[in-house]
């Protein structure tokens, strides 16, 4: 059993033989855009006195880039050390994987997206895509933590990161919706592609390492640092990728107020279904986030604070609920296990932001909007809008995704159950050990009693 | 006892309702402003050539707005988990009295800053405002931490924002005074409104908790999160609102100096009243951030490098000071029990703020502020401007914000004492376990003795 | 011995001392430059009527100021916790020298990079700049962490902060060469400074600390803190400073790319360097970060996302290599003891990238760069360019900073190692309680064992 999961040849083979292929596609198919080449940047700015560096797409995009990147980074790898004895796996995987999925994630959406001369164009825009499509390759992480191996999170990876750029492609490019903050693209896509995935890896017997399966005090605060940052950025990264002006400030403040009422929707419920009335911790380092997936598609549309408000709070509601009632059931019915909760965070709270955004989508208008209304809807332009057909696209979407996730999910799962991934064996599962050298859990301390020391027996 | 905690009810009926209340008051009073609204952003566009998506507010106030919400959340938040079975509470009561107070405080704020055609209008400002004035709030937390429900700190909040709001608009719209960064109206008024509720509140049996009312080595270090984030974007925090340009830039720089010498005074004199000259973490958490309050008021002025250094520097040395040798006569001889010492770093450094912004302002010139005069002190522009009077309304603007705090914290105090809100019991004052699901301390060890679980009988 | 490590006169000694110089100076030497100062920016407004408050330098630096203030204060600071018992001395001695270096090196790179009419122009750029000197500081602090006292460290930074400003005055102004990001000005210059200082303060019997000078599970995922904010924030650390425009927008996404693939390898031969396969949190902590030190000359220039790549994949490599089999060699053949590894992580990688430097300024074409080649090579414009001769001078800038960091680092070695400082006996390092009072280590829990101590007596 040791033997199988030792990684010493499968990872550096695999992660060497990935980046370089990365790196001979980045060199033959990856330029410069018009904002980062020198030569093409300071053409166009002769040729129009206008032009100034100001301009650049980078003093517009780059602290979104930087708060996105801060979720991606900090948020996601933090708020899954919530694991007693999985936090080095939950921050270094994370760090791996979603390493790996933004240089994949460039070449994937590059080619969908339309090449230039062949090319792919890289400038902030297409980091901060990236870094959307690596955040759906971590949502479905959050299924499978602690029992998978870091060659399948990379394996699966390359599979999420290929399909999201399709399915990505559908819905903007073919269907022309909305999805700035990818209620559809990343949430409910990466939330029903790792629920497939985990169920094709059920595991009957993962009983035997439920005393692994959760938290510690201190665990429980780290995750607090990845919950938090999540929450506050979250208006940077559902408004990152939206037109400049206007639907960038409002779908920045459309999340916040979304957010606020959230977090008070989730302490409520989070209080109301304990019989005791005391206050979980996975609901408040979850649920509470809930609001912000939930604004992801109409964030950018005149939903007003007000609307954003109830949004926000059904999700929160919906949120906890799920942890609650519905959680349990996926496990016992559906053989769905879950690490995090992802259906309750991202699936459920993302099909939510779906239909929020097909209903404000479908109830746009000209008056509402003024000339604004095609710098949200890009049809407009185009004289071909029609708001109750736009209601529609955005909800054959929400099956098109649904769809894609399901199928995609089913396939990659089956691609990871082969048994030479070095997976952890059902009694080693939610442990760093396996993967990680781990010295020692306590300090020393001269009058006390030795150090406690990791067994190493048990898996080596 | 037990009863008298549980917040079944109590608590997700209080959030309920006040959420509920907020989205009634949100959709009837609250719309976008003239940068967040689709058409008039867009209508003004047509109207003038010249304006350009980049002159959107949400360039100019965006990334500061985000470095004050981390201050908040994780500043605020992560500032209070040093002690040892208080991190659940610290961070999540923080959070949720935050989400409440941003929404209250839009209302209050707007509603007292000016309408509009009867309407309160939204933009990424009135988020930074927002934010200001749940900081208030935060700070006043930060003197009850440990003996307060958070059905009593919402209460708290409800009261605390609305004053809050009225104290604002008589100093900066009444009396006209300048206070960018808040000495007066955020740190002055937070720390002596909670300085009065926690005397109103007074315990005299509280030293049954004393064993839990201190730190341990990683509870200091997740402090240290909270304390690192507050001081870094203190330059952000006292500069998000003030005039764009120069006035800005140098708020920002000015904060930079004052907390780069408070930093060296502290580990100066930290060392100094230590018997054996070691360092107190108290001191390195807390009052190494007076000079960032210090420079509240001032900031925005021509205060100068060589000002804001020598001011730091003073903030820094009366706040160690205070916590070694006025805390322990606070809470002996005038019955205060400020648990994190906010009278050391909001309070004293919050009036000598005041002080210098009085004395900077009085002693403003056309000699040195050329045609920036007006972009600081808004009356030039009306002609009535004299630097001796406004040094003299600063100077009012401090005892009308010490009047406003002391009488609303002591009313604010009587109705926390209503013995209905589940206040812990003196003997376990300091502990996650009241209001939270605490499972385990420490984690699983196989070869060790079982983990050692949080016990439940003391207070189930 | 207990009597030699008392700080109590030391510390708040040279603390207020150093402080009251440092207020001197900058009252008489320092001013507000054109964009913080109230009459000279709107002097130049009325001058102009094009000239508009979002050109204030602010809006195009003060994000990127930002972020590197978080890689040195929570960068530096938290990923240097990772030893057991040392956090407090990591975070707060990081917060000391910062405060204490970022005052001290806006003095001294004021006066090289020139004066005005005899006074030094502050603003945020000059910011940014005395951020980078401290990091530079903060590397070298890195090499002795856990054998030094406070005073010793501050006496370093008052040398080192000097040194620094002197050779990159030699390097940018009289060589005129490329170090955005201070491959060689900051990483290799503060690598071989701290590098030489740790030789001369050699310890024999170091040994005797070895049961501290290693992690714990907890302390490893607080270093995971600071590493991941470094390796978020890079690609702001080497575009802070560059042009305005392409270079500034090319210089971050380079660095992003290089990040990347240098994540990568590290996990990687991390994975092939261990018996059993497992991966090492030193490697990750650490090597994943050389790719953004390799690329902080050449970041700024056309190198390509597929050149940027190649450089981190070597980056990471050599890195987690030289923790592995350089690092023991350093210490038992050359008598250097590196507690951080700072040559792996800065020096071999800071060296790497001098040379891609130096080779891709070398191949530097009108072809390539058009008329931005004048915005990456100052020369340009004068007529002097001559793309071999950069890179020649290039190289010769690498080995005056090897000079200079040598040199200057012996000299401070010796003059740390007087008997003056407190300097923790050999028994004693990596231990806070020698300068801070640390009172318990786990949490008073009422049904087990009383808290364990920490030992006192072992050092008072």
């Amino acid at each position: 059993m040791a033997e199988s999961t030792n990684m010493r040849l499968r990872l550096p083979l695999l992660c060497i033989i990935l980046e370089v292929i990365l790196i001979i596609l980045f060199g033959t198919l990856v330029e410069y855009n018009d904002d980062t080449h020198a030569k093409l940047w300071n053409e166009n700015r002769t040729d129009s006195a206008t032009r100034n560096d100001h301009e650049n797409e980078f003093y517009y995009r780059y602290p979104s880039f930087q708060d996105v990147h801060v979720m991606i980074f900090v948020g996601f790898g933090f708020l899954m050390t919530f694991l007693q004895r999985y936090g080095f796996s939950s921050v270094g995987f994370n760090f791996l994987i979603a390493a790996f999925s933004l240089q994949w994630a460039t070449l994937m959406q590059g080619f969908f997206h339309g090449l230039h001369h062949g090319k792919i164009h890289v400038g902030v825009t297409s980091m901060i895509n990236a870094d959307f499509c690596t955040g759906s390759v971590l949502i479905s992480f959050g299924a499978v933590l602690g029992k998978t191996s870091p060659v399948q999170l990379l394996v699966m990876a390359i599979f999420e990161v290929t399909l999201f750029a399709v399915n990505e492609f559908i819905l903007l490019s073919i269907l022309g919706v909305n999805d700035a903050g990818g209620s559809m693209t990343i949430h409910t896509f990466g939330a029903y592609f790792g629920l497939m995935v985990t169920r094709v890896l059920y595991r009957p017997n993962l009983d035997k390492s439920k005393h692994r399966n959760s938290s510690v005090y201190h665990s429980d605060l780290f995750a607090m640092i990845g919950t938090i940052y999540l929450w506050m950025f979250w208006p940077s990264f559902n408004s990152a990728i939206t037109n400049y002006g206007d639907p960038q400030h409002r779908t920045a403040m459309n999340t916040y107020y979304s957010l606020a009422a959230c977090t008070l929707a989730t302490f409520a419920f989070s209080a109301l279904v304990n019989p005791e009335g005391k206050l979980d911790m996975v609901h408040i380092q979850n649920a509470a986030l809930a609001g912000g997936v939930a604004v992801g598609t109409a964030g950018e549309m005149m939903l007003t604070a007000f609307g954003s408000m109830i949004v926000g709070f059904l999700a929160g509601t919906i949120s906890v609920l799920g942890y609650k009632y519905l959680t349990p059931v996926l496990e016992s019915k559906l053989k769905i296990q879950d690490t995090c909760g992802i259906h309750n965070l991202h699936g459920m709270p993302g099909v939510l932001g779906a239909v929020v955004g097909a209903v404000t989508a479908a109830l746009a208008s000209p008056d509402v909007y003024g000339h604004g209304l095609q710098r949200v809807f890009a049809d407009v332009e185009t004289g071909k809008w029609n708001p109750q057909s736009r209601g529609g696209f955005q909800a054959i979407s929400l099956a098109v995704t649904l769809g894609m996730a399901l199928f995609g999910g089913l396939i990659t799962g089956f691609i990871l159950k082969l048994p030479i991934y070095g997976a952890p064996p059902d009694t080693h599962c939610f442990e760093d050990g396996l993967y990680w050298e781990v010295k020692t859990f306590h300090a020393y301390t001269p009058h006390a009693p030795d150090a406690v020391r990791a067994p190493k027996d048990s898996w080596t």
